[in-house]
């Protein structure tokens, strides 16, 4: 297989990551680092050109893929310049700022005849897989909810993020993700309707927590919360639990955290009295809502997945030595940007936007 | 003051509780029980009559005020009947199957001069009591979400509340004390719309699953979810974590469980890089999500609070006798019924409902 020669474009939190894992990747060269900031240049590893500019970088004939990851505004000019000087292009998500913008970046690639794809390597991640595969082994039966929170402890965005006109906001950084991974998880259902709260609770500019529910025409309503200042004092090993909740009428499966600890849960008694079990409570006695008596819950494991972002990058190898298709396709970015449009026209409104 | 003599109508669960509590406070005298179902009154404690009927109950003379626990669709005719029989009215929630069930009742008793209020002891539940607390003394700066989660273990509906013609279903037993809570925790604030996703998760003819969120003028997004068939495994003191969220701009309160555990939470620094920190995951690395750095998070202790189901009753001794208003006004209870007709309407449309 050819060895793919890849440049870089930015070199900042992710520019970073990049040149980590494409520097130790059989497969892949990487070539140079290209960043508007020469301060940004000053650590790049020995053997890693340093181009004083991207006209340097393009002109390199040693490149044959540019991986843009500079702030989202610049994607468009900088997958079309890329694409005009004939490399193929891998451009960081959100892949465009509108749809508008992608379809001129697909018409420029397409004119050019380079391969572009989008770094959504989170499609990667094992929390997101595990859950997958409950829901693509239908461990859960008829799946209704799935639910992927992330609550984080300071209200911080970082460097450019936190200014609009560089396409920050946690909706770009995290939030196009979240999306994706759940079209991707669902790839034949269509979204039904959309409804969004969006805000700027901390940040001036920009959002840092939203709530969005996706309800689908397989009977799954989807939910993704994300908020940079929603705090608890859990214990850090219990920090992040309930990352991921889906529920079918067979049972609930979660995962906590990244490192993916979790269960499926199940019933062994459904639709009886437990035991007419009535538990008194500071809020009066309650039947539904006590802890469960002992020996009506069995867990099972989770199934186990084996995959981490490094495998984007291997597929990426493969693929563009024609031996698989690209693991994301513009028409899938295309779907979560149109997404992300009418989720924020949710948020404006206060509406629920038809969709699909 | 005058001591109200009190009859019940139905001895459920409900009206067992009720005969419980009555039975021993001072200020009410618990005349006597009926039910039209005569095995139900074999338990009925010493020195409370056992009427053999609804008839008997509102010919008693010894009876001022009729207290109806039973089946939500005999609501109806119950208060008509016992308004017409001079009797003053609590009515368990909800307090009618629909708005013009409740004004037809509202017509009668206005016409009949009796006082008429619901029983909406969940006002005096601490966990809520707490947040209202926490909302009302502005602990938390400018809220922007509040969150009440119950999950149940079983799927498990009791009794006739598994039936579609009885009122059955989890909107009736528990959604309307839910709404409840969120409108009179912030009386003056509209809601601006509704959305809601409402299941039949295992019970075929009534809802054992929603969500509702409710957008508010004053800039809260209220949720509330409840499942009864939403599993964890977590140990039994950990049962209802989370069971509230309210977030600010100032910091987050959470209350666990009925018994209210909780915490209010803040952080020490705002809007900075906590230390650069990165958190290596199996999901890479990440910056907002990782635990906190140490020393970032303080909690403060919750208000206190002093509330109890009984307090409901305390009320209707001091309002019966002039000298407070009663708790629950009708009114309230009518926006809680407009409200749950938005959210059904939602639930079967997909769509979200504009509402005030």
């Amino acid at each position: 297989m050819k060895t793919v020669r890849i440049a870089i474009i930015g070199h900042g939190f992710m520019g970073h990551e990049h040149e980590a894992m494409l520097s130790e990747m059989d497969g892949i060269q990487l070539v140079g680092i290209s960043d508007i900031d020469p301060v940004q240049l000053e650590d790049v590893k020995k053997g890693i050109k340093r181009y004083q500019n991207n006209e340097e970088l393009f002109a390199d004939p040693e490149v044959d893929v540019v991986l843009i990851a500079a702030n989202n505004n610049q994607h468009h000019d900088l997958v079309i310049q890329a694409a005009r000087a004939g490399k193929d292009v891998i451009c960081e998500k959100p892949v465009a700022m509108s749809l508008e913008e992608l379809d001129d970046m697909v018409r420029v690639t397409e004119e050019c005849g380079v391969k572009f794809t989008v770094h959504h390597q989170r499609r990667m991640d094992p929390d997101f897989r595990i859950m997958k595969e409950v829901y693509d082994q239908k461990e859960l039966g008829e799946v209704y909810m799935l639910k992927n929170s992330l609550y984080g402890f300071n209200g911080n965005m970082h460097d450019w993020h936190i200014y609009k006109s560089e396409g920050g906001g946690m909706l770009y950084d995290w939030g196009v993700h979240l999306l994706d991974q759940i079209l991707w998880m669902m790839p034949g259902a269509k979204i039904t309707s959309v409804y969004a709260d969006i805000r700027n609770v901390i940040n001036e500019e920009v959002d840092d927590y939203f709530k969005i529910l996706l309800r689908f025409d397989n009977n799954v309503t989807a939910e993704v919360e994300l908020g940079t200042y929603v705090l608890t004092d859990k214990e850090q090993d219990k920090w992040f639990e309930r990352h991921w909740i889906m529920s079918g009428n067979k049972g609930t499966a979660y995962v906590d955290g990244f490192d993916s600890e979790g269960k499926i849960v199940r019933t062994t008694r459904l639709l009886s009295n437990a035991g007419n079990g009535r538990t008194m409570t500071a809020a009066g006695p309650t039947r539904s809502f006590g802890p469960p008596v002992p020996g009506i819950l069995t867990t099972e494991a989770l199934p186990e997945v084996n995959t981490c972002h490094r495998d984007y990058f291997e597929n990426y190898i493969k693929a563009y030595n024609g031996e698989e298709e690209f693991l994301v396709k513009i028409s899938e970015t295309r779907r979560v940007l149109a997404l992300m449009d009418a989720v924020r026209e949710s948020g404006r409104t206060g509406k629920s936007i038809a969709f699909e």
